[in-house]
């Protein structure tokens, strides 16, 4: 299998960089808690080459659609948001966790294993002319990443699509963002 | 007054770049608690060609330093992290608030106004090899800072900087992180 895509276009697969993304990214066991299997990226973050290959490839698949705004999501999203902004040319619009961004903003709250969680934007960052990339580093559920989209949305915003570094096919991400976009270089 | 900076070596103020940053940075008074002048860095980021210039100007006084790490703070100082990183060619490090790294790590205790908080990273993600600059986007206290700083001395790295887009001059940053070298593009 190769780069991972959902929706209405087919991207090359980069199977090196695949590979080269399953012989880093490391394995934890039992974190946060017994019987998960947690998939650290952090080994891929301390090789620079690497790392500006895997934002070209978040970035490239969406060069040609007018992104005018990238949406990343705290906190890791915000290590790959920055620079895929930058190969896109467009804004960084950051997503935090309530309470935590100061101006007028709008909320989106969505479901947790156990109870809610809520994100935040800034109420002036898009509007109905913004074109929307949202940035992490891991698609699982979904959940935050189709909170995310909400936020854009409700602002007039399109959401032109997801990008990842890597997502959990087993998990339910691709129900949750239902038809959106999705895209991630390595799929577990 | 231009760039502000604090150490062995002299950088060429960007008076345009600053005077834009005035211009760009808002202030929202009563945040995060009433008497508070909060200084909004987000309309920085919603301009790309700014932001790119913000990130050349806070990785360029250390070009020729050897660099081969950054440590970045969680959760704002990812955003100029990851792309500072990437202009230097060096590595990415977060630094990140107590149990949010899934591997084996360090942790450093610092105070804040009321009680302490608590940074971690990864124990093997720097050695005695290593020449680290410290990035976030605003030096206020300092604590943060310095407790990043401590971290990677830790850990064996020698600290070459710490670099933020913007410092409040008023607070007690620079007793904080003693005789280390700082680089902020405006000062408040």
């Amino acid at each position: 299998v190769g780069a991972n895509s959902v929706g209405s276009s087919k991207e090359a697969p980069d199977a090196r960089l695949e590979a080269e993304l399953r012989r880093t990214i490391r394995d934890v066991p039992d974190f946060p808690k017994p019987g998960i299997l947690f998939k650290d990226i952090t080994p891929v973050l301390l090789d620079p080459a690497l790392t500006a290959r895997v934002v070209q490839a978040m970035a490239a698949p969406f060069a040609g659609a007018g992104i005018t705004h990238v949406m990343a999501i705290e906190s890791r999203g915000f290590i790959f948001g920055g620079p895929v902004a930058l190969a896109l040319g467009a804004g960084f619009v950051p997503v935090r966790k309530f309470g935590k961004l100061p101006h007028k903003r709008v909320s989106e709250t969505y479901a947790l294993e156990y109870g809610t969680d809520c994100l935040e934007v800034h109420a002036d960052a898009l509007n109905d002319a913004s074109r929307v990339l949202v940035v992490d580093d891991v698609l699982a559920t979904g959940g935050t990443a189709a909170a995310t989209c909400r936020l854009g949305e409700r602002l007039g915003a399109r959401i032109e699509g997801v990008s990842v570094l890597l997502d959990l096919s087993f998990l339910s991400w691709k129900q949750t963002l239902g038809g959106r976009r999705a895209h991630s270089l390595v799929s577990f």
